[in-house]
């Protein structure tokens, strides 16, 4: 079957791979601790979109130690084929959506609804995904088939498959990015009427606002340097912030709000921030520090932008092993707190879902989610890369444009 | 009447001061703004007792602005002498905890329970506190007597005033110490049968221990560097691990929990931490690196050690402005939160108050608390500094010795 | 000037009397113990609009005891005339809105957060509102003017006057009945995506519905028996369901949901209850019990609906005691939790009238928001009786037309 | 082997029956469409001890519909001897407590952690117990073996065991009452400094009272009319309150805490409530009642103790369905909330063997366990029905005394 792999920095290509089985086998990537697992508890999907995400870029831009040969992909949407012996909920052809954070639901974290950190499926550290780098090497769903794990604990049925089809570019938001950018948004403490600034245009950035909105918010205010991106958060009705613009964005919001402060703020760039205005080179902390500047006393941060503990093109030694030269005295003076992590998608999708299914929310058009081949996926991970206002989702069987 | 002034870099003398009333008069460290406010909503309080603070130990070491002649002293319980024409509730006798934060009871944050950044006290910024630099200039309460604005809405009267004074060095620890120790710990999600970490054994972090222990912590550990302090924890109950043993943190957790990981830590120390090992030299970021090294996924660290915006002292340029290294990443990776700031006292102190009076704590133990006279704050100040196991109360008027 | 004052069951006028003072004055419902309470702290109004309430019609009704004479109204917003020399924040000229709870802002409860229950502000019982029996006796605002006690705690200045006249419909709505139906949506756990019952379709239960749309609820149904107020409830999105139509209220649920059951129920009816089916009496545990049934195991609801504890109209002595015979077993059995109380105000209100001014809500259109001139009051308490499904607003100085 | 089955009213007897297997076999009480449902996720444990609990009183007193024959006991604790082939994480060895309610792991409500409600394991509604009448059919532990589905999930392992056997009388309560009495004490809002109201001093009061404790409380009372079981609360530091004397509780309250009312209370009895009074028959509304008369307003009540949806002997026709007279308007006025259901033992085990541990807490002398062979378990039943002051352990292998 076709899969998309990494191969090296900038370069990813389709394969043609073996179909998955119930079991973790050896490859690239793979955790030797992992290697041979059982999974009885899985299911095999066919799968049905599979979205190129943000972090996935990380890996193929060569800012993690990925292994050539290794299937991308966290982002799955899918139809169950086939069912493994434990699996008792879950049906053969169950249309479902994929958490991309893989979770055991018999760990102590699970119980607690910490999904984004399980204790049982990554051997190296608490929390996994499919297709990543360092997460015990469950092989990535931007492919023809994949399996999941876990499958009675870790999917998310769609209730109606015609009325789910129709949706499908919606719905395939569920399994990463809508409840990311919503998580960064819940964390924020962003709720009715509040005033929002959301810090990045990309598909997280786009998602977290479009969550923010449904959760009521009164203002919402994306700050990127890219123009079309942030034309196209304005198309959904959010103001905006050009960071390439002159100005100090204390400035700035004070103009669209009446203060210079916002009561909650979203950092959905991460590591590879840069600093602000014109031809601003890689600047890590500055995205930390610009929503700590602008976010008012007690005010909650949201920090659903990816950090890392390596990066090996880090801009210094200290970037290298994620230190960041972070003005905690100013978030201490302001009494914030800070809630980071990958978002426990379980916590919200099925809420997500429901809001999808009866129209309350345009995921898709905000995030502005378009459809690809499987044999595309290189030119969708380059044209990504450059900075387009897409949001790429890989359409391996043709079933999403039918 | 007597209080104690900052004089200069380490050093502190009682003046003799004019006897205050219910205007904020001009005087060192007052903020022009502020000159004049009336406060018809005051009340006088003869001081019954009144501690000095770690955070005043930032300003007498010169690590802040703070000018000659400011009057110390923000941890302050005293007795009702005089009313103010708009006090409804308080009365006259009234004995009374004051919270270390000054807020307005009138404001949005007040209204949502952010006392520690009310926005109508201080003109720079949010937040007040009694005695201390940059805060708006209200006078502190190492003195006889000392004038509490706001005076419904701040004060804690406390129901019997004989028991009050048969407990008064106990509820003395009420004003600022015990419940931003609590803070710290609820920060952190301290709950029945956690295991905490504490950083530092200052009173802050003997309080935060003890605060522990009464949420129901199954084990709590107390780390440091002063031998005398780490004893003192460990007189009631607590673990503690001496940083300047060699060894890493997490393998001495181990030794203790079984983990290398506890459920919650608290940073108790602050801006001027120094790394660990025997000789270490100050390293501000090492409590923050440290405690998110050894806290479980999904933890949370509550943080009411102080971090400021600007630092004279600081190791480098970075934290001269209040800017840390921190590993951040690895936060993000164990989908870590953080809380900061001034731990809003009136969230907490009805229900310690009550936890003291029927002996449910014995915070003054754990602190070690120890009385001196007003004359006697220059050395209280020198030998808190040196590091002794005590936490320092004056009685300007000899009522908790009688 | 003039104000409306219930006279017997069944009628109000308008009367002309005092223009009111900063102090409490003796009359009708006044509680010996506030009379000739002073008042420094507050304000006098120029009311701007004064809504009619369905609890103003259990009094009108002759449901409970209030006297003759009783000037009514508790929602109120107005225009700044006069300002008490307590009063720090509030200035002469602000356009506000007054929370109906009355509350110190100095009390244990206030600290806390509630508002509904304030200590201090009525000698019979925690809690208070304008114009209301038992109440302790302060003014209603269903006049020209009105005194506001702790004015810098109650009120909330809209930002801009001139912006805010343009939405005075919808702002006036700030005040109870928004943040009233907005509150038993929040104790019922309503959130993205939930499936929502409003029982009951009178000013609350469309302020319910609406807010439960705007907390981004899926499906918002609505039951009544009231056929105009339930073609209203579909004017902006809602289901409803015609409760005087045979068939058991689940099998109606299911119809719409797909299951016989939803998240979240919301009682915005109260003791005056009636059975279901076409010519039902008043069977006042009806919605308590109907909607357990129909909330799903583990849900939550949220009872803004009043429950008394005097009905001298009860249907049996129990009733008359504000004794139920309440299915407790059946909510046993689901692990359901039930909220009750007031609304305090002071705890939404400011979000609300952000999401008003944004135009995230049209809350005036959901309940059908109507003006009428102060004499015209009769009237409207009498159409609002019969039924109509509209928000009587009494505009005593004609400034809402203009 | 040996269990214990109920007969018919007053009856009790210990039988011989079949050893159980990883298959849900047919017998008394067993739900049809859970007969043969298999269990490879499954473990069958040795059970260590198992205690009789209130809740299977009301079944032996005849007060439900269980049919003759039902194996008794769900709260267990035990000793995996046989492990179904997809457990994985669960060892052959592994000394492990038992939640009460049965749950899946895999339904929307495990997920949300409301695993007293489980969707999958009983098909009358949701929510299930292990030898309980109506809860699907699940064969009680109060056997030498006994079978438990879903063992990843639900069973908790004790860390080390030989310290668990050492304390396997405080262990032993965590299958049930002390999570129980915690959730109950959780529910009404109990924490660092309340005062507590526990209506009943059963086993469920007493674990009630000593969570209170756990929890910080100020002040404990319990309330019953057993002498001996007051007393016992007494032993460890509880303040008590007979309900046979003369005399109105609140006033009793005030004698305590110095006012009327307390910050929080718990229904620790249930439906088979009697009047307070010397002589008064059953009245199952009076502690509902009684509790809202002594809660501060806002507060919150918990209320554990079972109300059912049939009691074939409950005092009228009302009360057989499961409708009691409550004065919910006392309720409404001051703004309470309540919270009913089983316990999620799952919340709160874990945090509550931490405490047990690290002696916390002393539960089993707070209930006063009382050892006995399972040969003995009829008497057992019948002193317990006698209300003596003990909390029964079966222990059917001898293991605990040795």
């Amino acid at each position: 079957m076709k899969a998309v792999a990494y191969i090296e920095p900038m370069k990813v290509e389709v394969q043609d791979i073996e179909y998955p089985g119930l079991e973790l086998k050896d490859g690239p990537g793979v955790n030797p601790a992992n290697v041979g697992r059982q999974c009885p508890h899985g299911v095999i999907l066919r799968c049905v979109s599979t979205n190129i995400c943000g972090s996935d870029q990380h890996m193929v831009r060569g800012r993690t130690t990925a292994p050539p040969g290794l299937i991308l992909g966290h982002e799955i949407t899918g139809e169950v084929v086939e069912v493994g012996r434990d699996v008792e909920f879950i049906k053969q052809g169950d249309l479902v959506s994929v958490p991309f954070n893989i979770a055991c639901g018999r760990c102590r974290m699970c119980k607690e609804g910490h999904t984004g950190v399980c204790l049982n499926v990554n051997p190296d550290r608490p929390g996994s995904a499919y297709g990543y780098v360092d997460m015990g090497g469950w092989q990535g769903g931007q492919a023809e088939y994949v399996m999941v794990p876990y499958a009675d604990w870790n999917l998310l049925p769609f209730p109606d498959r015609d009325q789910a089809m129709e949706k499908i570019l919606d719905l395939t938001m569920l399994s990463d990015i809508f409840p990311t950018g919503y998580h960064g948004c819940v964390s924020a403490g962003v709720g009715t009427g509040s005033t929002v600034y959301v810090a990045g245009a990309g598909p997280v950035g786009l998602a977290a606002a479009a969550s923010a909105q449904l959760l009521g918010a009164s203002v919402v205010i994306v700050g990127d340097m890219n123009a079309d991106r942030l034309a196209h958060a304005r198309s959904f009705g959010c103001e905006t912030v050009d960071l390439t613009q002159s100005g100090a964005l204390p400035d700035k919001i004070e103009q669209i709000v009446g203060e210079p402060v916002v009561d909650a703020a979203v950092d959905a760039v991460g590591f590879e921030a840069r600093g602000h205005g014109k031809d601003a080179g890689e600047a890590p902390a500055t995205v930390l520090n610009s929503i700590m500047e602008i976010t008012r006393a007690a005010g909650k941060l949201g920090i659903p932008g990816l950090y890392v503990t390596g990066d090996p093109g880090g801009v210094d030694a200290a970037a290298q092993e994620g230190s960041l030269s972070i003005r905690i005295g100013l978030g201490w003076a302001k009494s914030h707190s800070f809630t980071t992590g990958q978002c426990p998608v379980m916590r919200y999708h099925r809420q997500l879902m429901n809001a999808i299914l009866r129209d309350k929310v345009q995921i898709a058009k905000a995030v502005n989610a378009t459809t690809i081949s499987i044999d595309e996926a290189p030119q969708g991970y380059a044209q990504f890369d450059s900075g387009v206002a897409e949001k790429f989702v890989i359409d391996p069987h043709g079933l999403v444009k039918a």
